[in-house]
């Protein structure tokens, strides 16, 4: 594992070398069942621990009250979107949304197939480089949810605050940023994201949801799309992506020997602080998407150049240096540099150098 | 890999030791790559050509006409049960299906949730163990589609034959059977099937649909939830499960060197002749819950002995004797040895000397 790239990817993204080897061994064999994780009955008695065992990991990690159930579902965000739309938008009440990037967009765009929906806040006018404020916004009446989206990975923004909409439950798509930095869970209805960022492998989607707004949902619609069926059947009303969910619990584990939420937030700050440090110190040469401080994302750092064929030979003189993945989202052009937990800081130690010496040379 | 146990898991099931040992190596680091399976971008070229080797490795073991698409989505049968009645249960029409055990009943109590749906034909009151004869049904008028189970699990019984239903299109939950024989995949509207039998793990859903069957499909349903929007982006709407589809590509691969479906089909009717041959020529020791030929599965293989203690102290002596998950399924009691195509012949022959000296013991 001694000279692998630098992994950037937007996702599925870099996972820790520890985690990489210990979900190889599982796949030849687990210790103490002698078949592949990928080979045992999810009604087994060691998934069942598995399972349990990365529940019990995220419900530490993000301190989770008793008060919300932990789920893990199929079909990622976009999964979520019609979902969401189908158990809580009945006649008569809307959806609002705060739009903050093609992402969000999408939630409402799927919303919308299945009942009212509008945005509560948007910043697409000011290109989704800044953060529109909530403090103080109200839902109008008969809303039945306000939805959000903690992180925006093509423009590269991130809420480091969420308010609270009154007694209007809020939903926030963390597909970008859970298990990044500490959340206060119990101030949410309802918490998902695909686990291919900062928690694992693509093919699981990982949902904390509240119970009370989980019995409220529609009870006349498919088994498969009713939360609480999933919530009685401890997500195994089918079967589950048993692979997925056994390396989010190495992931888990893993997080716990980084100090945790508090402690991962830590080095994802520091990560991002020398990485805005570099882009704004470069006179100009690099110039980040974010101005802001407290609206830039930790997770994902947009930049340009002065013009599209250096951006190229940025990209390509980056790969050869080792350091992968560092295209910008095509609607946002430029630079992207995803420093999610598992990418360490020598990685973004690495990109800072080759910035440095990038500039130099052009 | 020697002193594995021999796995009859019905699933997750059995992998082949060549598959395990390839995925391992890829979760570490992919050749010529560098870095792992899971943490590669969907994106990318290396997995672009994972999803392609993948889909022409089904195209071509399955022979699926031009007329057909081939996706990869998520959900299992599950979701395809609930997704099914979205997509073509509109007002005015029926889905009409055949009750052939658990999960063909679940089908239509999802699709009962969002259309009119009908039992076509049942089993259900000679306790699932023959299959209702479907030769000559017709179904009534303005029924969309038919929806039947190749293989029933549970029970064991398995269709040797489908007929078509003229004119309404026939839509089969294949989950337990696909790639374990040839199939007339032209005859179809709609195939599906959870990877976790015989392509590979959970995780992922294998889809094959008539092209015109899926653009009549409505258009005024979430995105996520429509073929066709899968079918355009490739399966890459949204992301992928990209291991799962990493291993069901070498699962192909395997089987390609096995002689194809025609190839695996003749050793696994010969795992079930041995096994049945085993059970029938016990004197009654051991009883089939199937009775002819023509309705047995030759994917789950079950029968009972004389009484549940017996029963408890057979898959307890078998498991000490290195055959694992031989327990048959609650609903149906007794013995169930699961034989999909990665259970070599000697597997079987393990568990039939095993049922001799246990005869013989008891």
């Amino acid at each position: 594992m001694a000279n692998r790239p630098v992994n950037f990817s937007p996702g599925p993204s870099i996972l820790a070398p520890s985690v990489l080897e210990e979900a190889a061994r599982a796949v030849l064999a687990l210790d103490g069942v002698g078949l592949s994780i990928l080979e045992i009955s999810h009604r087994s008695a060691p998934f069942e621990k598995i399972l349990a065992d990365a529940r019990d990991g995220l419900r530490r990690l993000m301190g989770v009250p008793e008060t919300h159930d932990i789920l893990f579902l199929q079909g990622g965000a976009r999964g979520q979107f019609a979902q969401i739309a189908l158990n809580f938008l009945t006649p008569g009440v809307s959806g609002a949304y705060v739009d903050t990037g093609e992402w969000a967009r999408y939630a409402m765009e799927e919303g919308k197939f299945l009942g009212d929906t509008y945005a509560l806040a948007s910043s697409k006018e000011q290109g989704y480089a800044v953060l529109p404020p909530l403090a103080g916004l109200s839902p109008k009446a008969g809303t039945r949810f306000v939805h959000t989206t903690s992180n925006n990975t093509i423009y590269g923004t991130q809420f480091q605050e969420l308010p609270d909409f009154g007694a209007t439950p809020h939903i926030c798509d963390m597909s970008s940023d859970i298990l990044s930095r500490p959340v206060d869970v119990s101030r949410f209805a309802m918490i998902y994201g695909g686990a291919q960022k900062n928690a694992g492998p693509s093919g699981v989607t990982l949902l904390v949801i509240d119970k009370a707004f989980m019995e409220s949902a529609r009870k006349d619609i498919p088994k498969i799309w009713q939360y609480r069926v999933q919530a009685a059947k401890d997500s195994m009303f089918n079967t589950p992506p048993t692979f997925a969910i056994y390396t989010v619990g190495l992931v888990t584990k893993w997080l716990e020997a980084q100090g945790g939420v508090e402690g991962i937030a830590r080095i994802n700050e520091q990560k991002a602080r020398l990485l805005y440090g570099a882009i704004d110190g470069s006179d100009g040469y690099y110039r980040a998407n974010v101005a802001a401080w407290e609206h830039r994302s930790r997770m994902n750092v947009t930049w340009r150049l002065a013009s599209e064929d250096l951006e190229k030979a940025f990209v390509a003189e980056s790969k050869a240096a080792g350091l992968s993945n560092l295209k910008g989202h095509r609607n946002a052009g430029g630079i992207r540099a995803s420093l999610y937990n598992q990418l360490p800081l020598e990685g973004v130690e690495r990109l800072v150098e080759f910035m440095a010496a990038f500039k130099k040379a052009h």
